[in-house]
């Protein structure tokens, strides 16, 4: 694709021009509803200014999810694109719509959804190497042109992500389960989290929140999305969704129901208790931890950092001398201190290296697989 | 507290001595059932063997919770200790015990609850540091003896931890809601995933676990924990745990019929979803992120990261050279590839020289808050 119209500048859509333009893969125009939105992707180097009239090769409607096909019937009939595609985070209903719309074309129209967001939103929080690694979903009816398939795929690869070609229902079902469960979940108990506090606050004094750990804080991570955008997606999904989040409702009351069991002195709770705490666990290892890769596949290198500045820099210089690769840091160290504990994330291959190299420079080093 | 005996060389305990010997604040002696984890202990240099008579200052108790009471019974008989704490994640049962199992002095024990952690167990995972910064929950029941809580306190403060004094009853309560619950939700969030890819796997084909991004991997990252203790914690705070379990089932049970009415094409289950998600943001804002910071006090500088080696090293470097305290990282980058994104947390009032000196020094540099 060397032509692409990119419609709608927020996070994705200028991500994807930025990428574009990084590599060189296509000259890219822009559009957005909102100007201040597309005059900032402009000045972010995303593309140029759409003027309303070109035609383009492939056009990436980047637009809420709920209006993708309206744009799109939009964009058909002023015949401005050869090929179509789209980010939305469901595909089903978005392609039900493009066949039931009256789109001049519904054939030309491929969906996609690029697997990497943050949880700003925006032009402004755009990065180019936002798909680098992360996989691209690629949703073709089988009714699709081959070359609107392929133009999607093609982007896919010029913006450095993994295509994974999947049908709508496929994929629709694939992201219940792995992201909008999860938001739901996060979105959920961080809900409950307030509702306590505020009934402590009304009852009994506040609740001491300076107890919570890194625990809490990881889990309810999620909560802090965008809530119109992910009331979008949820009801757009809800199909899907629906069994989902029921099945962890179960899950819970029947926790519930074995806590209250052993609260009463009734022995049998245990049982569930236990069951599902070893079902999470098993279903943790399936997990992909970083980018695709498991668990397993990386040690975990935890270094004692001295009370010096530039601690954590002089390591990660120790690492770079030797030419471990570190994939991923978990800091945990006292604010305005810089003692504390590193983890270093690198594959099981490196990870004696590493750990001799740094013992060697004097650190106290533990190895954890 | 002079001379402190730590009963139990798991990860709490042999954390408490190696932080009182780094401290040289008492002489530590040691003691557990299973001799290779004293063995271990005495080797990493969390203190010396417990010969089995000599008498201590303070005895923590440090053994899983459901044989705290017991063994505290047991010390008492022996004449061991002058005052007695142990590290119990659940508070009022371990003292209902205290109070009911006949113990000589009863009085003399407040319970206490480090809220440090890590996934790892063992001796082996051990760390002196494990409690600076964090809190350290002090649980003195009407009746104990001032010395008792003076005794725990200084053992906290002398570990580096910050003390929270608060009854057996709040603690349940406070810790049942910040630590309890993320937990269950997060092994049921997993069983769920294990469940749904167990029926991908015989029903339609495996489910394309790839797409899943890191808000999956954070949400459920609790439910790798310890199986066998966690059963007994929450089966030890099973009354105070339950009613928020029931809680988080109920609000997923209502977002279940708000997608359910969605799915039917009915816009009323739109609120509820929203309604959701809101609570959960506002309730997100509430939870501290680093150690007692809320998320407001930070700011996140963006840095992107070129192809070379030891790049994250040269920017901590940088970050150093200015002074600015690096409070955690973020990495996202390909594996087996250097290039990529660091997130640096630092305080708002840092981050705007951070940013200018690492601009200055050639990096692609986003401020966020």
């Amino acid at each position: 694709v060397s032509e692409v119209l990119v419609v709608g500048c927020g996070l994705l859509g200028a991500s994807i021009g930025l990428a574009l333009r990084g590599s060189g893969a296509a000259e890219v125009t822009l559009s957005d509803r909102r100007p201040e939105h597309e005059q900032l992707a402009v000045e972010r180097g995303a593309g140029r200014r759409w003027d309303g009239r070109e035609r383009a090769e492939l056009v990436v409607v980047a637009t809420p999810p709920g209006v993708v096909a309206g744009t799109l019937l939009e964009l058909q009939r002023l015949e401005v694109g050869r090929t179509y595609t789209h980010v939305a985070s469901y595909q089903s209903l978005v392609q039900h719509e493009v066949e039931s719309l009256g789109l001049p074309q519904p054939d030309a129209v491929v969906g996609g959804h690029p697997m990497a967001g943050r949880e700003q939103s925006g032009p402004g929080a755009a990065q180019g190497d936002l798909f680098v690694g992360r996989p691209w979903a690629v949703c073709a009816p089988p009714s699709a042109w081959p070359e609107a398939r392929t133009a999607v795929l093609e982007l896919a690869r010029a913006c450095g992500a993994v295509p994974v070609e999947l049908s709508p229902e496929r994929h629709d079902q694939a992201v219940a389960l792995l992201s909008h469960l999860p938001q739901v979940a996060a979105s959920a108990l961080a809900a409950v989290v307030a509702g306590a506090v505020a009934e402590g606050d009304s009852l009994e004094g506040s609740l001491p929140l300076s107890l919570a750990g890194p625990g809490l804080a990881d889990t309810t991570r999620l909560a802090g999305s965008d809530v119109a955008l992910w009331t979008e997606i949820l009801q757009g999904n809800a199909h899907e969704v629906e069994p989902r989040v029921r099945a962890l409702a179960t899950e819970l009351l029947g926790v519930a129901d074995a806590l209250a069991a052993a609260a009463a002195g009734d022995p049998a709770g245990r049982a569930v208790i236990q069951g599902v705490l070893r079902r999470g666990r098993d279903g943790r290892a399936l997990i992909p931890m970083k980018r695709g890769a498991l668990a397993g596949a990386f040690a975990r290198v935890r270094v004692e950092l001295n009370d010096r500045p530039g601690e954590l820099a002089a390591v990660l210089g120790a690492a770079a001398g030797v030419l471990v690769n570190v994939e991923d840091v978990r800091l945990e160290h006292v604010p305005g201190s810089p003692r504390g504990t590193a983890e270093l994330l690198v594959s099981v291959d490196e990870a004696g290296e590493l750990q001799h190299a740094l013992a060697e420079r004097g650190w106290i080093v533990h190895l954890s697989t």
